[in-house]
């Protein structure tokens, strides 16, 4: 059953001011055009107030009251942080059940935290370190000498291949890979020989890698993602890259072989990256945008190749307008072939 | 053993009529070029009459029997269609034992239907109800709550998170994430906190999902996929998107957040919509193109960002000859160079 | 621990000269900036020279010594080759337990070859052949009738589906997928009836697949991979694709169904085929290319529609400078109104 909430309580959790009655009782978060009377809702963009006055919400998140009298609300400095949280209370993570499932399969020297969880089918190898509370979800599978932090959670299938090193409170979502070999060959005489992968992963605290998305090992040394990034559904990095700290590389995302790339920086959806590039902090690659040469810092990049997002955009537009252009191009050479004729008429004379 | 079946019998089955030897034995279904007097071939095109009269193929499946004098045919209207029954009957899926395999584990509260088969290594959360004759594959994940409809194939290693639902008839190829955290973040001072992922992912009946696919759950609410859409593999579909009924998502696809696709619509492979958009019914969408706003019922788009696909031709094409205008333009200068001075010559006397 | 070598046996194994010391002991490799006084290092770019004179390594691998004085080498023909084979004998991969781990479930008739290894919480089909030497991962999964060569490596979490074939001396990495079905449907008034696919994969020997790569069944016969290929991570090769011998596919390509690709080409990533074309042999595609028609052999190809990449790239060139050739044609028609005015001016005395 939902557990109610009062207003003045939520505020409490959210380190939100009530606006109204904070006797209310909430017993959920819905969007604005979903939600009842028992719920909270939330306006993060003021072209929505009206929206958020016609809406049946019996609370509103918001950063300013304005344009909202009448309406009993939240108001805290980040609404959309508060909703999180919110979700949160009312959606409390089901806890696992501490311990070794039967059904998994363990190594040596496995050393497993207070209150860490091996769930059904997983199968762990030697010397495995998994931290205290983190989760290992249903078929997951460690490899010899994987060391998991504190507070992760793991979802069903994931895989973490032998030596490689998740941090605290890193969330792995199902199907991911991490520590596959990079692909990496000695091409002789078009013969294409492996090159053994000899390096691990490294992911830092608070990384969170989302569904079926593959991490190479490196070659020699390490593949590292920062401590607060975000990579989301099917992306690939591949051996020896760099992801810094509180990036965003968004779903299907290609980062090639040894690219670095700086911190706060955000990739999004189908971009790529070639190997060995430098991309500097702060920059924002567009969506199935190609980077093929190192850039400095806040850079704001598109198109493939990859240039400056305003060049692109008005390169976009130029090209949209080559028909006009052409035949701009058509009444100048009929306009010029008639003076020629008339010169050369006059020349005559 | 490979049975055979007579044509006659098999015009039966596939609702097609005889051209012919009807008491012919047919052991199977082979294209045009690799048919021998035993296999049934099909046309579906006729600029390949042809090949169809130089196959060794016993009998051919058509539209049409013209050109085809001579060759023992099946003739019905759509012999494509008719070609996939034939491969059923020929290749029946072999039946998986009824029942929770022993290497199984299931939670409290199974429903398990009449018929059902839960295979090997899989394990099964609690409160799961999993309808008649559907197959659960070796080392398939299904979460809390999670309902399966009658009639399913979930091939080897699917995972389908908590809560999630699956209509009748549905296919998940192997590999397959149903109901993935959404990649949602509150981003505060560069800091990406998690909002929470609560909402679920409902198939309806009829959807094929294929390998290795992700299918993220919705923030709240739901992420769903219309009746009798197929989706190839490694495509992304993000939280809260809703496609149509009958659509056509083909590879490497990428649906960003709450974009919604209108029934009877084709994305073809690579292909990517950005997010919060509206795209009608019936839209076509060409490989690789990337849809950046809303577009009406019947759109053919292709380009990124995309645009009529007749329009991203006509720019293609100009912008192959560019190098053409750009002399022309240059010849004008001199012509126009000459003429000046002449002019100014002819000024000056 | 890890186990030294001498400089001198180094030599034998990879098939290098000794410049200097052979009586040097060397512990692992790394490269030139990270290397130490017990490292082997290597050299295979004559710009680096300089980096390989300043690096601590205790040892460096190049195909020719100049420059180099002083510095203890070995020397051979192809370093890169030989840096593999080093890594090879410092990082010899962990021996498998021969034979069926007691959580694998094996159906009837299985052969296992002499010292294979089917790992923790497999599943392995009726029929299947697993040849000497082969390790078979935590959590694979083997379909009925499937068969795999001598010397193969399936990392974890692979499942190969009923019937399809692996050659000898093959790699899969984590989460891939052979044989998935085909996209195939048969659309009747709007609804898509799915074609059963009742081909096969076949992957001829020394093929490596890495990670959640997905492989889709012929709709009838086969998809094959040449000898000698390796598919990077997250690529798609749809049903009926046959990728020639020692080809190279990289991150995130899709190949569409029935397209052939001719040998020793190279796709790099995020590039893209269409269906139904036949790819010369050593063709070399562009990252994110979209390579839309046949093509012969030798072709080198970029952009989509992919094109020769000297064409693309005067073409991006020409759009760059679209701006610019603007301008040119606005200052003709100012001159050309100019004159004309004139002319006007002098037809009218």
């Amino acid at each position: 059953m939902t557990h109610a909430i009062s207003l003045a309580d939520l505020a409490v959790h959210l380190g939100a001011e009530v606006v109204g009655d904070g006797g209310r009782m909430i017993e959920g978060v819905r969007p604005l055009d979903d939600a009842g009377p028992e719920h909270l809702s939330f306006l993060h963009n003021p072209k929505y107030v009206a929206a958020a006055m016609a809406s049946r919400a019996g609370a509103i998140l918001v950063a300013d009251a304005a344009g909202l009298s009448g309406r009993d609300l939240l108001v805290c400095a980040e609404p959309y942080l508060a909703v999180a949280r919110a979700l949160g209370l009312f959606h409390p993570r089901p806890a696992a059940e501490p311990g070794v499932h039967p059904s998994a399969v363990t190594g040596d020297d496995l050393s497993l935290g207070d209150g860490a969880s091996v769930g059904p089918q997983a199968a762990i190898g030697r010397g495995v370190v998994i931290g205290a509370r983190t989760v290992i979800g249903a078929g997951c599978v460690l490899g010899d000498g994987v060391r998991i932090g504190d507070d992760c959670l793991l979802h069903p299938r994931v895989v973490v291949e032998d030596g490689c090193r998740v941090g605290d409170r890193c969330i792995l979502q199902a199907g991911v890979v991490i520590g596959s070999d990079g692909y990496g060959f000695a091409t002789v005489a078009g013969v294409h020989h492996k090159v053994p992968q000899v390096g691990i992963v490294v992911l830092e605290d608070d990384v969170e890698i989302q569904a079926n998305t593959t991490i190479d090992r490196a070659t020699m040394g390490e593949t590292r993602v920062g401590r607060g990034t975000k990579v989301d559904n099917l992306v690939q990095l591949a051996h020896n890259v760099r992801i810094g700290e509180h990036c965003l590389i968004v779903a299907q995302v290609g980062i090639s072989g040894s690219t670095r790339v700086g911190r706060h920086s955000v990739f999004a959806g189908q971009a790529g990256a070639a190997g060995h590039l430098e991309i500097g902090e702060r920059t924002m690659v567009a969506a199935k945008a190609g980077v093929m040469k190192s850039v400095g810092d806040g850079s704001v990049l598109a198109g493939h190749p990859a240039r400056p997002q305003r060049e692109w955009m008005r390169t976009q537009a130029a090209v949209q307008r080559l028909d006009a252009l052409r035949e701009r191009v058509g009444e100048l050479e009929r306009r010029l072939a008639a003076l020629e004729g008339a010169e050369g008429g006059g020349g005559g004379s």
